[in-house]
């Protein structure tokens, strides 16, 4: 019995708050931990530029229901669901991913949760719990699964390492110069037969 | 952050070999662990029934596509699906479950697994882990979920008491009398509202 675990930005759908920032036209929304590394910092910049331009959390959604998956990422993921056991590891927020989950027919996500105020204004997160992504590999092991984990960012780098197999996905050159040890998928057909190796072995 | 576990069958589905039995006619594969509680047992039994039928796997998951969820399973799931994380929780095979998960838009779940032979006949079965949905329940405790759990039988037990919350769904008359403390719905919309609750609190 095996369960495949993959990171969701980059992977499925785009960057959520890059597309966002594209969508509404906020440019300083773009700015990702590679240009502020305080995640707390980045996020507190981001509810505060969101507060300013009054969007609520519906509103967010409503505009982040307008952003497609990947091209491809669908089929490639009903076809995965067809042979085993999928589950999203992501550090984004559920109220963001809910609305591409929907487009993806509600494939389970393990991710974080945003803190909305009566208003719908977002004034905070909750992370579910520090290094979420390896933590979720270590517990489906615990409950007897063989783990494939894939992902294209540093902060999937924990997870491939601590799951039986896995991949990189479409990773960025920094990434593929420090783990050239690492697999990588740059489509979904190699990406699908890979795992599909995986889940025969 | 939440996550609902369910049973599979008598929750969303029929009870897979009494349907079975139904529609091939078999009558002997009706027999479940109140007639022979020993499961190896009981299992080397159907094992064998399926063998002197030449029923192979495939032969198996044709008959199994034509069963169908419970009136109002899928609706019910769906809507569930859009609220929160779902993950069933089934003693039953992959195998045997993959028609009706198709049929459910392949929602995610843990269960075991077949041994089948070249021929594609079946000659035997893994378990993922002994006590493996109460298992899963602490797994994902430790991945930081609130948890609720919800099924029909004896085997669902321990996985509702050790959730946070949980409870029976159209259990059995010995059930409900040995258990009366347990929380009880026997429609999908009170399951729903019960649900609702748990995860607003």
């Amino acid at each position: 019995m095996e369960v495949v675990c993959l990171d969701l930005e980059g992977v499925l759908v785009p960057e959520i708050w890059i597309a966002f920032a594209e969508k509404t036209g906020i440019e300083e929304l773009r700015l990702t931990t590679r240009d502020v590394p305080d995640y707390d910092v980045l996020m507190a910049g981001r509810i505060r530029i969101l507060a300013e331009h009054g969007l609520k959390l519906a509103d967010i959604q409503d505009v982040i229901a307008t952003i497609r998956p990947l091209d491809g990422a669908k089929d490639f993921l009903d076809e995965l669901r067809s042979l085993t056991q999928v589950i999203i590891l992501s550090d984004t927020f559920r109220e963001f991913a809910s609305p591409l989950m929907r487009q993806l027919d509600w494939p389970t996500i393990f991710c974080n949760s945003l803190v909305v105020d009566d208003d719908g204004m977002i004034t905070g997160f909750t992370l579910r719990q520090r290094d979420g992504k390896k933590k979720a590999i270590e517990h489906l092991k615990g409950m007897g699964f063989r783990t494939f984990a894939a992902g294209d960012s540093y902060n999937d780098l924990t997870m491939i390492m601590s799951a039986d197999s896995g991949s990189l996905f479409r990773a960025p050159a920094n990434i593929l110069q420090e783990y050239p040890q690492l697999h990588l998928s740059t489509t979904y057909d190699d990406f699908l037969s890979t795992i599909r190796s995986f889940i025969d072995g």
